[in-house]
């Protein structure tokens, strides 16, 4: 139902962001529950453990299914069950959520210290030089991309760009971070980890979460159409990453590593 | 640094929304790590609590405070420690986020389930009746009592309104989670749960999440100024809830629960 001022009401049918939780299981351990948009769910799997440090590449994970007791019972396909590779099943699994939580106290400072001694790559020497006109132009990129978003209105979209600025992958999401784990799962499964020189663009605002996605990745460029949070311009600059936020219309500012953009 | 279209580059400082994790201990155990924007932590903590289901008002918590030692061993105030009352206390502490995760499989109805089967409120009979020219009015409401966002452009709000459209708390957070937490908390410490017939809008999306800490908190309306999800639609058709998105300029979508909203 739509209703109008003045009191006009509308009856139409409306298309809305589709929503359902996915469980991920590595072996019999549940390690995350996220609600997602249905669709790309091993990229997602293979992003989330990616950006989680649980494998470094695609090749540490031996095999992903969606689990068929489940699917079975419930009627949807909604658990994912992982077998890591006999290396990366002998660490720990200890996902980021977890280990945050120390005996001792939690605070910024330790969240990105977390964050740094669990990166692969380094992103602070990344060669990587782009003008601000290429990056003026990765939002209108992103958006020609997107199916879904025009639409529903719903989603958060990840868009992946080489170093020219060209589009590798855009993937779309009910939760901002799922969009960034799609887009770095496609990456992985692709065998592109690290992505040296690549640029990530979100579609809203830049938050630690997204920083540290895009860190565990080896992306050394994060671009927001929005705003970025305190916590997020701080991991960037101890990490030596550049980040954009409110990356729109003829404008935007440069938060860290702000030596990488050409201003032409 | 702003960089705009043709190079022209600007210094200039730029505020930043405030993010830094928070930890939510009850007892020795550690519940949850959030995200959020500083300030009002045990609005957040006590709105955490009851859309958690872990109590049922203000009078199940005994006390919150600082842990000392952690703010001593970071300098920041950034663990909160909760005493329950011996009634709450001898619950199982079962957040939503892990009982979720069933070794059968999970999916949106049983997702679904179980927000429903621990609600200690039924939304339903609500005789709330509203007409659409004071939802269409409660948008600027929440954005004139804004403080932080038009500063940095960074933060989720949430606001509390009573029957008649008159705004009774608006809280801003990195985290819309957040920012509902602590609406719902601070009504909660107001002794004013279950919110019978009052409404609560969120300045961004309506998600699964959003709609269920509504329905925790007996909130018959929930607002949205951009699009809900599948699953947040099928939450409040099945509770009984109003759900409304796309309340923005001179009209608005309702999704369920229609029969509560007045054309006029």
């Amino acid at each position: 139902m739509q209703v109008a001022a003045g009191g006009a009401v509308t009856w139409r049918s409306d298309d809305v962001s589709t929503e359902e939780p996915l469980e991920i299981r590595v072996g019999t351990v549940s390690l995350s529950v996220t609600m997602r948009t249905p669709g790309d769910d091993f990229d997602l799997v293979a992003g989330f453990l990616v950006t989680e440090g649980i494998v470094n590449s695609a090749n540490e994970i031996d095999a992903m299914r969606m689990c068929p007791e489940a699917a079975a019972e419930t009627g949807e396909l909604n658990v994912v069950e992982v077998l890591l590779s006999p290396d990366a099943a002998s660490r720990p699994l200890t996902p980021r959520a977890f280990f945050m939580t120390s005996s001792c106290g939690i605070c910024g400072k330790a969240s990105i210290e977390t964050v740094r001694t669990r990166t692969s790559w380094e992103v602070r020497d990344d060669p990587l030089r782009v003008s601000s006109s290429v990056l003026l132009g990765l939002p209108e990129k992103q958006r020609s991309a997107q199916h879904q978003f025009s639409s529903t209105g719903g989603l958060h979209a990840a868009a992946l760009f080489d170093p020219d600025g060209a589009l590798l992958c855009v993937r779309e999401d009910v939760g901002r971070h799922n969009a960034f784990d799609k887009v770095i799962g496609w990456a992985a499964t692709q065998g592109l980890l690290p992505l040296r020189s690549h640029m990530i663009l979100a579609s809203g605002r830049a938050s630690f979460e997204l920083t540290q996605k895009t860190l565990m990745a080896g992306i050394p460029l994060l671009a927001a159409i929005s705003a970025p949070s305190s916590l997020a311009v701080e991991l960037a600059a101890e990490s030596g990453m550049t980040l954009i936020g409110f990356l729109r219309g003829e404008q935007m500012n440069v938060y860290a590593g702000h030596e990488r953009i050409n201003a032409a």
